[in-house]
C-alpha cells in the first residue's frame, strides 16, 4: 500500500500585541483550520510554552505568537493557511512560509506549489525559491516579504529515503506498539527530557510529538519499503544526531534542512560520514534575514539490484 | 519557459508474414497514429531497412517488421499504441514493450503510467515493473507476456540532466542552426556514415534521427536551464561513446539503459570516468529474457549553490 509521506509544512507569527494563539484561541479552532486541508486531530500535550497536536497527517504546534503546521499525504495545506488568515485577518500576519517537498508521486496531489502559491498570493506578498534540482530531492519555499520581520530560531529537518529493508520491515511489523518504536529509535537517549505523543497507524505509519519547554521536535514515520520516507522536524540541533540516526535507520539517501544554522557547512563536514556523498548543497540568505541550507546526500552503489515488479491489479493505484 | 523532455517510449513487433510495416502501409496511417498521441510528423528520411520520422515531440522508426515511437512532453502515447493494436489486430502482435520515464513534472501529464497500463491491458497481457528506486531517476517498463518472442537485439539510452551551463546556453542561442548543433555534438566523429534529418524548434529545442542500414539513432535536446534534458536513443553501441558525450554536455547526472548488453556492469566501470559515483544500479531479466540494465550516475558537489529562484507570474505554470 502506498502513502505519500513527503510534506508540506507551515509558520505564521502574527503580531503578539494582538492576542495570544496559545492563549485566546480554543482547540475547536485548530480542529476546524486543520479540517480545511482534510486532516483531523488525533491527540495533544502541553506545557506552558507550546500545545502540540498529532493530526491524521502529520502534526501541528501551537505557541503564543506563532504556529507550525506539517501535513502529508493527499492533505492540502494551504487551505488551512487560507482558513487562519481569513479568521485573524491578514493584517495581523507578520511573518509567513509556505513549504513544499516534491512528492513521490505528485500527479496524486489535489494542487501543485503552482496553485498552491497562487491561492497564497490572493493574501500575501511574497517570494518563491526552489532548493534543490529539479531531477533531485528539493523543497519548494515560499515566504512573505517584510523587511521589518527577521525570524531568528534555528530549525532543522533530517528526512531519509531508501530505509534499510531490515528497518522498515521492523517498522512495519504487525503488532508494534509505540514503546517498540520510541526505544528502537532510541527516543530517551536522543530527545530527553521531552514529553511525549505518539500515534501508531494501522496498517503502518507512525508519529510522535516532543515538546520541552519551548523547544519541540517530530517524526513521522512512512514504512512502506516501495515508498519509504521518514521526517524529523525540530528547533533543536539536529545535525549533532545524523550519526546516530544514520546508525539505526541506514538510508542510502537523506536530506537536511536548516533555517538559521550558520555553522552548517562546516558542521555537515563533521557529522556526515563519508560513506555517503553530496549530491545536493544549497545556501541561501533570503530577502528578510533568514539564512536556509539544503543538503542532500547519497550512498553510493557498488551492486547491481533487481527491478521492482508489479501486481497490475494491487499496485495500479501506485503507478 | 518549461517544457517536459522526459520520454514515453513503445516497441511493437508484428507476425512477419502479415505485412511490411515499411512497404504495404503508407505515411497516412502513420500521421494518424502519431496524432492519435497528440503529436505531428513533421519530416521523414529514409533506406530500404528503416523511415525516420521526426515528430512534434520527439521520434518514430518504422522497419519491415516493428516500428518504435518515443514522445515526450504531455503526449499520451498508449492512444498511439491503441490506435496501432485497433488498425493491425492484436492477434497479429507478438510483441510489445511501453517504457515511462518519471517526469519532471509527473502532475502535468494527462495520465500516470498505472492509467497508461490499465489502457494497455485491455489489448495486452503483460508485466510491470520499476528500474530504478521512486526518490530518483527511474523508468516504468511493462511487456507484453509471451514465451515464444524473444527479443535479441541491442538498444541503448543515455539520457543527461542538469546539463553544463554553459553548453545550455549554446543550445538555446537564438541564431542556432542545426549545423551549428551537429558539430557541436561532434555528431559526424560520433555517428560516422548515418544518413541524417533534424529540426531546431523555436524557441528552443532540438530533434535529430539517424539512420545506416537497419541502426538507428535519435536525440533530443530541451535546453532549458531549468528543465535540461538530453536524450539519445540507439540500437548501435552507445556506452562506448560515454566518455566523449560527457566532455561535450558535462552533465550533473546521467542515466545508462541497455537491452541485452550482457557485458552491461564491466562496460559502464570502463567507460564511466571516476568523478561519477552510481546512484541506481538495476539489472533484470525479463521473462522472455530479454536482460535490461539500468544505472544512474551523478557527479558529487563541493560547494554550495543559490537557491532558484521563480517569478511568481512568468514561472506559475511550472511550479
Amino acid at each position: 500500500m502506498f502513502f505519500e509521506g513527503s510534506e508540506k509544512k507551515a509558520e505564521i507569527y502574527i503580531k503578539s500585541d494582538q492576542c495570544s494563539l496559545l492563549d485566546d484561541i480554543d482547540d475547536h479552532f485548530w480542529h476546524e483550520l486543520v479540517a480545511a486541508g482534510n486532516a483531523k486531530i488525533l491527540s495533544s500535550i502541553s506545557n506552558r510554552y507550546c500545545k502540540a497536536f498529532i493530526l491524521s497527517e502529520s502534526s501541528l504546534f501551537v505557541w503564543r505568537d506563532h504556529f507550525l503546521i506539517l501535513t502529508c499525504g493527499i492533505t492540502q495545506l494551504v487551505k488551512s493557511i487560507e482558513y487562519f488568515i481569513e479568521h485573524i485577518g491578514q493584517e495581523n500576519i507578520t511573518y509567513c512560509s509556505y513549504q513544499r517537498k516534491n512528492e513521490y508521486y505528485s500527479n496524486a496531489q489535489p494542487s501543485s506549489f503552482g496553485d498552491d502559491i497562487k491561492l497564497l498570493g490572493e493574501y500575501i506578498n511574497g517570494n518563491a525559491l526552489r532548493f534543490g534540482e529539479i531531477d533531485g530531492h528539493h523543497n519548494y519555499y515560499f515566504y512573505k516579504e517584510n523587511n521589518q520581520f527577521t525570524n531568528e530560531d534555528k530549525a532543522y529537518e533530517f528526512i531519509t529515503y531508501q530505509v534499510n529493508y531490515d528497518v522498515l520491515s521492523k517498522l512495519s511489523s504487525k503488532a508494534l506498539t509505540s514503546s517498540d518504536i520510541r526505544e528502537f529509535l532510541k527516543l530517551e537517549r536522543l530527545f530527553p527530557q521531552f514529553i511525549l505523543d505518539d500515534f501508531v497507524f494501522k496498517p503502518y505509519g507512525y508519529s510522535i510529538n516532543g515538546l520541552y519547554k519551548d523547544k519541540y521536535f517530530t517524526i513521522h514515520i512512512t514504512p512502506q519499503a516501495n515508498s519509504s520516507y521518514i521526517s524529523i522536524a525540530a528547533n533543536v540541533d539536529l545535525i549533532k544526531l545524523v550519526p546516530d540516526i544514520l546508525t539505526i535507520l541506514q538510508p542510502v539517501s537523506f536530506d537536511l534542512l536548516s533555517t538559521n544554522e550558520h555553522e552548517f557547512e562546516q558542521y555537515i563536514q563533521q557529522q556526515v560520514p563519508t560513506e555517503y556523498v553530496s549530491k545536493t548543497l544549497v545556501k541561501e540568505t533570503l530577502k528578510n534575514g533568514s539564512f536556509m541550507c539544503f543538503a542532500n546526500y547519497i550512498l553510493p552503489q557498488k551492486t547491481f539490484s533487481k527491478a521492482n515488479h508489479f501486481n497490475l491489479i494491487e499496485d495500479n493505484h501506485a503507478l
